[in-house]
C-alpha cells in the first residue's frame, strides 16, 4: 500500500447524467435496439436483453470424445431490470420502498425462471469500471441451463461443509462474524454485511441473512424491508468513502433451482457478494493482473482494517448532506 | 459480439514515452526509492522491489482452530527485471539476441530461487490498463513459500491426468493442437502458440515447447533462441492487431522448486500464458465483471475465431512497416 502510484488514473463517473434521455434505451418511452418501445413505467421494468449472451434455442456444438477436448451448449434467457425510471438516480438515493420493489421483482424472477432453469443469475455492474455501459439504474438476469463454475463451486464446498460440521456453513459463519465484530460493517434484525474473511477486494463485502434462507422468494415481507434497508446503508457508505457513486459487481447466490427445488438443499444460504474495484481513492482501482492471474489473488489491505473504514462512514449520503 | 458499445473506452498507451528519464527509477544511473543508484546497465538489470508485497520475515498469523478461520505466514521475496536500457522499446521491438538475454536471465532466477522457494512466479503486467505503473519495459519476479492457488490447481490436474492417461497432459494437448491445426497461431521446430480450447480473454494464448520440459533452466541453448524467436513473433502479431503497443499480463508456470525438485514431477510441462484485455479494437476492453465474477468466464469470440485472427497479421511490426 506504500509504493506511489503512476500507473492508470480512471475518470469519474459522469454526474451530470439527465433524468430522462429519449435516446436511452432504458427510459420510459424509449425505443429499443429490437424496435419495440419501452412503457411509461413509474417503477421497476423488465424486459429481454436485446443482445443476450445465452439464448434458449443455442446449438449443441456436437460431441469430441476425448477428454481434452469438451463442450457442451449453454442455454438461457438474458433479461434487464430497471430499478426506477429516472437515469439520475442509484439505489442509495432511492427510497426504501422503492428498493423494496426491486427485492420483490428480484424474488419473482426466481419463482418465474427458477423452474426451468438449474441456475438464475442476478447482477448489476455498476459504473462505467464494472464494464456497465448505460448509467440508467439496472441489473441483468441470465438464467441457464447448467450450474455456473462459482455456483457449482459453492454447492460443492456448503454440502461438504453441513455433512462434515452438522451446521450449514454461511449460517454457522454469520453467527461467528457477528460475535467477532472486527469485519462486521452493518447489521440489523434480519441481515449482517461483513467484509469476509477471504476477502480479495479491497471493499469487498457479503450481505447475509441470520435466518437460514434458502433462496430471495423464501424471504418474507419484514426481511425484504429489513433488506433494503440494509442496502440502502451499505451503498450510502459505498458512496461515501471516496465520495463517487462507488462502482462494483454484485450479484446474488441462493440454492440452485431447476430440478434442485425438489432435493434437499439445506447446505445452502442465501448472500449477496459486492465486489468494488476502488481501492485508494475514487480514481485508483485494484488491478487483478499478473500475480492474481497466474499466482492468487493478494490483498492490499486487511479486511479488518476495510470494515474499519466502512463502520467509521456516514450513513447519510454525500449528496445529501452536501444540500 | 453485436452489442453497441457505450461503456468505457480506454486511453491509448502513451506513444512518446522517453528513451531516458532521470526520474524513473527503472532507467541506468538512477536513484530509486531506498537511495540506490541504478548501474548504467547495457542489457536486462535484477533488483528488489521496493515495495515489496511478499517479505521474507513476514511474521505468523497466529493461530485460530477454527476451519473457516484459517491463515498463515506468506513468506518470500519480490523483484524486478528490467529488458533493455531504453523505456521505448517493447520485447516485439527488441532484438532476438536481446530477448534471448531475459529468457537466460528468468532461467537464472529459478535457479537461483528455486532452491529456497517452491513457486517462482515470473510475470509481466504490460500497459496501463493491465495495471502497470512504469512503461520502462520490465517483468516482476515474486518467490514465495508456498504453491499459490493456481500452480497448486494445476498441480493437481496434471498429476491426476498423467495418471489417468499415462501421458502428460500438456504433452498430448500440444500434439494434438499441432494435428488439429485450428487454435493454432505460430510454430516453429521447439515451440507452439495456441489459442487454448479454454481461452477465455478473447486474445489469450498459450505457449507450448513440443518437448517434454519441466522447467526454464532445462531449455537447451537452441531451445531458447527458438522461444526468442517465436516470442517476437506472438508479440508482433499482437501489436499489429489493433496497432497499438499490446497490453497484457502474462506469466510462466513451470514444475514447482522449493522440496520438489527432488520429486517425480514429469507430470509438468512448462507453459506461459497470455492474458491480453483487449476485444474489438485498441480502446475497447473485455470486461471480466458481474457474470463472470459470480458465475462463470464467457467468451465474445471463439478461440477458433481469434486464433484465425491472429494467424492472418504480419509479422512484421507496424511502426516498422510505417518507417
Ligand atoms: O507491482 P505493481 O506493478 O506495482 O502492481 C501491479 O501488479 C501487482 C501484481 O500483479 C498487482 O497486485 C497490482 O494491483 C498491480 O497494480
Ligand atoms: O451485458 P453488458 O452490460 O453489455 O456487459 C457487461 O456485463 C457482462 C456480464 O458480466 C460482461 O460479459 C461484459 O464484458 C460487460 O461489459
Amino acid at each position: 500500500m506504500k509504493r506511489p502510484w503512476k500507473g492508470q488514473v480512471e475518470k469519474p463517473p459522469e454526474d451530470n447524467v439527465p433524468r430522462h434521455d429519449p435516446n436511452n434505451p432504458l427510459c420510459p418511452g424509449s425505443t429499443r435496439a429490437n424496435g419495440e418501445v419501452n412503457p411509461e413505467y413509474d417503477s421497476t421494468f423488465l424486459f429481454e436483453n436485446d443482445f443476450p449472451a445465452l439464448q434458449p434455442d443455442a446449438p449443441d456444438p456436437g460431441s469430441d470424445h476425448h477428454p481434452l477436448f469438451q463442450s457442451k451448449a449453454a442455454r438461457g434467457v438474458c433479461k434487464v431490470m430497471c430499478f426506477h425510471p429516472w437515469s439520475d438516480i442509484t439505489l442509495p438515493l432511492m427510497q426504501p420502498e422503492e428498493i423494496r420493489k426491486v427485492i420483490d421483482k428480484w424474488a419473482e424472477l426466481i419463482e418465474e425462471l427458477g423452474p426451468t432453469y438449474p441456475w438464475v443469475q442476478i447482477f448489476e455492474n455498476k459504473g462505467a469500471m464494472m464494464g456497465c455501459s448505460n448509467p440508467h439504474p439496472h441489473c441483468q438476469v441470465w438464467a441457464s441451463s447448467f450450474l455456473p463454475n462459482e455456483p457449482a463451486l459453492a454447492e460443492r464446498c456448503q454440502r461438504e461443509y453441513l455433512q462434515k460440521h452438522g451446521e450449514p456453513m454461511l449460517l454457522q459463519y454469520a453467527r461467528m462474524e457477528a460475535q467477532a465484530q472486527e469485519r462486521l460493517v452493518l447489521e440489523n434484525e434480519h441481515w449482517l454485511v461483513v467484509v469476509p474473511y477471504w476477502a480479495t477486494w479491497p471493499f469487498q463485502t457479503l450481505l447475509l441473512p441470520r435466518r437460514h434462507v434458502l433462496r430471495l422468494p423464501d424471504l418474507t415481507s419484514q426481511e425484504r424491508d429489513s433488506l433494503a434497508s440494509i442496502m440502502k446503508r451499505l451503498l450510502t457508505k459505498y458512496d461515501n468513502l471516496f465520495e463517487v457513486s462507488f462502482p462494483y459487481s454484485m450479484g446474488w447466490h441462493g440454492a440452485p433451482t431447476g430440478s434442485h427445488l425438489k432435493e434437499d438443499m439445506s447446505h445452502w444460504q442465501l448472500h449477496a457478494h459486492y465486489y468494488p474495484p476502488l481501492l485508494r481513492s475514487a480514481s485508483v482501482r485494484k488491478f487483478m493482473v499478473g500475480y492474481e492471474m497466474l499466482a492468487q489473488e493478494q490483498r492490499d489491505l486487511t479486511p479488518e482494517q476495510a470494515a474499519e473504514r466502512l463502520r467509521g462512514l456516514s450513513e447519510e449520503h454525500y449528496k445529501i448532506t452536501a444540500k
